[in-house]
């Protein structure tokens, strides 16, 4: 482990919702908090073991929600307790990232960071760690902003791209535009071109270089986080009240780091370093339904599901009630998925409009 | 109500599996325990009722399993103890039936009896007391062995049928034949030639006149049923041995009293009455489908589910958790029925192979 004399930090995004996991995921329990691979650890565990083999736990910042806060500690005993920021209410990874790199700046002014989703998978954990100390070291060396870019091996319409374009040091590109998902077309264009690269979601840089940015592509967002800067300084180890930090979260527009940074940043400003560790967003039952192994039809069973099956194929069952039987005759590539509370039935194909039902469930509550 | 002097019996064959009804109806909890149509009442308290209408409850026979004995007895509680008749093992109709024959000879050597399945539904209670009151009066009258026929209304092929031939007084026909379940072809010929009617299972025959032909068609059969009766004629009141029950029940052969007896009957034994009274033998969750209210877009939901559907049609929701939340995305036609143990799914059209999931699980635990 480099650690570049404890200048560099990484910071988990650990705030997600994640609704289409639905009904495994819910308010009190999101999508990071899930084992949904079987591994015995949750995203979020697997995600904090992957940063701490960049820098060590001293260093990880988590910032989460007030709702899981106390599942997040509970999940992440190695993570020092002062290293858990907790917003008071979700803003998008804007705000987040900015609130973070205060914290950042504050226990060290020339401090690199990584930012890290909670809730993506990496198969190749050793190839994820070498791409990223490159990463940090060239967001410190160069002050740039150093973004991942995964290599499609399929024209992927799930995903944001990065197009990467010359090359500016060994294998960092520098990054030409960052690009929302395409249709299958342009995706396939993509694959071809073999300039396009998903966007990962992770980005590399100075704390003191993504506040200035903030600052000048979102000047609100940078005077409640100037605000906040000054109160963290005049508070110092007894940390900013509460009501504060509420006052100004409520003042903050939520936003992406993507769409209201990146987007904006001057050429040359942006650097991808592609790479292939096995990543995937695990947007969907369907990205379950593809890492898991599958019988000789193509059916996946996770957990402790009983599974009966007459004349079906391609189809995911799980239940949460170990040796519950989920019996499935005549319907080809169906997802079931079972909880206490809920039982979801749709195409593997469809499975992206969980989020319509989780809308009409609290359409229906309130 | 008439009852002819205390002469006339009602038999209610409650010994049924019901698999077809997995995940909801199990070995401890078959079909006529349970309220499939959420009627608060179970199919058998409502055959009951039914048979209540023709005769008084002392004059109701139960035959039942062991398994299921003390479930019908607490969902019976008018039904004098002495009136439950606990077979053994499950032998099919034609043994349950010549039991209870022996029992109704014994309360009256002249008794008139109605055998009545104790799953099936009647909507219309009041058509169906009337048509079995002149059934009982017609095996009464002329010792013959007097049926009812359900006037089809649709090209049914789930049912078997009883062909009506002359008229031999007012609505009675005589019953030319007994035929199996027919194809699509056949059914609809049967509808057209209007002298097919549905097999309802419902026969009505003196004591007397069903034990004599048991014993010309079924001779093993009628031998066994002897020595239970001369048996019961000895212990009188005490009642048979359980452990002479159990060893002439172990040589009963499994047969049913369609293919046992009916269908060897002469020309002239058997009398149809056709009737009209709203009948089903649901037989499978479509069969519950079709009798509950749907939505606009043909879903029906039971008891206490709370249904999120998105791009679903004619779908059959059903949890036994209530409030349990059953949501299904772009699926039509299909069959979710969610219980603690189990959640079953198929397309309506393959409900009838919910059977053949039943067996595979009891392969699997055995």
């Amino acid at each position: 482990m480099t650690n570049n004399d404890g200048r560099w930090f990484a910071v988990i995004m650990a705030g997600g919702q994640g609704t289409r996991f639905w009904p495994e995921s819910t308010e009190e329990r999101p999508k990071q908090l899930l084992d949904l691979l079987g591994t015995g650890k949750s995203l979020l565990r697997m995600s904090f073991e992957r940063a701490a083999s960049i820098v060590p736990p001293s260093n990880i910042l988590v910032v989460t929600g007030r709702m899981i806060a106390s599942m997040v500690a509970k999940d992440l005993p190695d993570l020092p307790p002062g290293n858990m920021l907790v917003e008071p209410f979700g803003r998008n990874t804007a705000p987040c990232i900015g609130w973070a790199a205060l914290h950042v700046r504050r226990r060290c002014p020339e401090g690199i960071m990584t930012v890290l989703p909670a809730d993506h998978l990496v198969m190749d954990e050793k190839a994820f760690s070498v791409v990223m100390q490159l990463a940090m070291e060239r967001a410190q060396s160069a002050g740039t902003i150093v973004t991942i870019g995964i290599r499609p091996h399929r024209a992927e319409t799930g995903y944001g791209y990065v197009e990467g374009g010359r090359v500016v040091s060994g294998p960092v590109l520098e990054a030409v535009r960052f690009v929302e998902k395409p249709d299958r077309l342009t995706a396939e264009h993509y694959l071809q071109d073999g300039n396009y690269f998903w966007n990962a979601g992770i980005f590399n840089f100075s704390a003191e270089r993504i506040l200035s940015d903030i600052g000048r592509f979102l000047p609100a967002l940078g005077q409640g986080l100037d605000r906040l800067g000054k109160a963290m300084a005049e508070a110092g180890a007894a940390g900013v009240p509460e009501s504060l930090l509420e006052e100004t979260y409520s003042t903050m527009q939520p936003i992406s780091i993507d769409y209201g940074v990146m987007e904006k940043e001057d050429r040359g400003a942006i650097e991808v370093i592609p790479a292939t560790f096995g990543w995937s967003d695990l947007g969907s039952w369907g990205s379950i339904y593809e890492r898991l192994p599958c019988d000789k039809d193509g059916n996946v069973v996770r957990g402790g599901t009983l599974p009966v099956l007459v004349d079906a194929k391609g189809c995911l069952l799980s239940t949460s009630r170990p040796g519950k039987v989920v019996a499935v005759c005549g319907v080809d590539n169906l997802v079931v998925i079972d909880t206490d509370d809920a039982v979801l039935i749709c195409p593997r194909g469809r499975d992206q409009d969980v989020r319509k039902l989780t809308e009409i469930m609290k359409s229906h509550r309130s």
